[in-house]
């Protein structure tokens, strides 16, 4: 049993606040895990599995579509903001508040209110977001139970301002060399100079205009930039190599293998003497065309917006589960000491999932 | 009195091997400098002076021109080879028989069997030349005695395989910053791209064109480089700054401001947000023209070639004495395991200054 119970008739912002006095920074979460597991395996409609310190409740109703709600339950370190505060104004303050205690608190009472749902419901709770990627407990779920994941559709309860953010884009990380040989500065019509080989792939990255693509009614935008680049051997010596780190942001309509190969052509004539893959991780599609999708913009109510940056709705993709973030926290507080969120938010969240998963 | 006392009876080669035989790798110095001292302040022909661990000793006849012969007296690293070996073949073996003490028991055998030259002489023995430039013996008594360095033409005595290697060329290192702004890499289009703003400057090097400007007889060659490149904050940050370091390696009828110039002025729009002077050393004529220098070379035979590299040539080009490098000993094997000079060879350059100072 765990050491403090969560009250699941709690309503949702007492419940965050619940949770952010509960702390869980990365690679601690297990009394979390535990009282998280203890308050689901009360309720008799679920049925609950752990792996780790990861959680998968779901119910059995035999529905046609199945609707996963997922989120971590790990936070960055506490920077003296535990325990949690109100203000008179109606903002929780704490480390995890937006990133992301309130989307776990709704998707406990999600859980603990609507225990006849018109969807079947998988609930996930998992570790270890804010850290490594290959700590990831949702990587660790997917890996080991995939079928725990499986559903028509997958609302993660990231911090999104209470607006849809739609599938996010690929991201690869690619490193271009170029050769030389090496000779004493004093006589560099010796050698042959890498860096200046370079010149041809930095103009060419200076030239990119992006792609801009609209899918399910999100446009896109792709990047491709130097992140970095490094050459030379010592400063009397012409370089014989020089490394340009290119990352390619690409927009979910495109495979892997495209944007690999799209990397490649796009520097062909550029005199690079060889292509590294050196990180890539794929893009997600919105799958805003799928009905449980479409009822879901239309309880939630507003216009969805891509995601750029990478985030856990690719692990789904990856399953064949469409997803999107939408959670009542504001991104752009996550990880700050004055981290926060207005707790009408977390009611109108969970308000509006109920509705979906109710009408 | 020195330990070791040095035999300047001895023949050229048996001298070398007895200065090899005497290790001084650099920091090491003083007890060969105390030997040389010692053995040139027993010539009465000769006033000699010493500061720290160099010595320097002048003849005083009142003749119309003053030369100065100098060498360095000490040596990389011994590597398991000292004492040295004389091979049947007539070739010494070990460390710093090339570089320089063949070039040293030359003047030090000048020294002693020239007391009435054609032109007065001054004898220049000096501590650290083969460790970082501010511990150089040559640097620190051009500082503290640069009249003990005065002449009208100086011969330094470094490997130069028996042949007369002209002057040499300034050597400029310059930092090229461009800058950006920062920005997360999957939403690029909010910052701006240092290492993409790098672009024109490495294609502005790629399209150098080398000067090749003929001095006194001897054609130089110039050279723009980058010998280093970095830019580059985090895989997922679009970079605010890149630095370019540029070699220009420039033919010493260039004044230190006018290769300075230069640089600014061949990348002035690539978009530099700014240079920075990172190190600079100005080059040496060759001051062939000088009668002296016509009377050295027609004496010493062969033609002269430029020197590409910098050397302590450019110390007395600094006080006004136009300086080229002729010694005995090859270039080539200098710092190496199997360094070795042909004894024949330290006789001709030997008996060819004599030569020159005695006819």
């Amino acid at each position: 049993m765990a050491d403090t119970a969560l009250d699941l008739a709690l309503d949702g912002p007492a419940l965050t606040a619940a949770l952010v006095d509960f702390p869980s920074v990365s690679g601690t979460e297990e009394p979390l895990t535990d009282a998280i597991e203890e308050a689901l395996r009360a309720l008799p409609h679920l049925t609950v599995d752990r792996y780790g310190n990861n959680v998968v409740a779901r119910t059995n109703l035999g529905r046609a579509d199945r609707v996963v709600l997922a989120g971590h339950i790990d936070t960055v370190p506490i920077a003296d903001n535990v325990p949690s505060r109100l203000d008179e104004d109606g903002v929780l303050w704490g480390c995890g508040t937006s990133d992301m205690k309130a989307g776990v608190a709704v998707q406990l009472r999600i859980a603990a209110t609507v225990p006849e749902p018109n969807r079947d419901l998988t609930f996930v709770f998992y570790d270890n977001e804010e850290v490594a990627a290959h700590l990831n407990g949702l990587g660790h779920v997917a890996e080991a139970h995939p079928e725990w994941l499986a559903g028509d559709f997958a609302v993660l309860l990231e911090p999104s301002d209470g607006e849809v953010e739609g599938g996010c884009q690929g991201t690869l990380r690619m490193l271009l060399r170029t050769t030389g040989e090496r000779a004493h500065s004093a006589r560099s019509w010796m050698g042959s100079n890498a860096v200046h080989a370079a010149a041809p792939i930095l103009a060419r990255l200076a030239a990119y205009e992006p792609r801009l693509p609209v899918i399910d009614g999100l446009e896109y935008h792709e990047g491709l930039n130097a992140v970095g680049i490094t050459g030379g051997v010592a400063t009397n010596v012409i370089p014989d190599s020089c490394t340009v780190t290119v990352n390619f942001r690409y927009a979910p309509d495109r495979t892997m293998a495209e944007a690999e190969s799209f990397v490649r052509e796009y520097f062909a004539d550029c005199g690079v003497a060889e292509f590294v893959v050196d990180d890539h991780t794929g893009g997600a599609l919105p799958g805003l065309s799928h009905p449980a999708a479409v009822e879901f913009m239309k309880a939630v109510g507003g216009r969805a917006r891509p995601k750029f940056g990478w985030t856990d709705v690719a692990r789904f993709s990856a399953l064949g589960v469409p997803a999107v973030n939408y959670g009542p926290g504001d991104a752009l507080l996550a990880h700050k000491v004055d981290e926060r969120v207005a707790v009408e938010k977390v009611t109108h969240c969970e308000n509006r999932l109920r509705t979906w998963l109710t009408t």
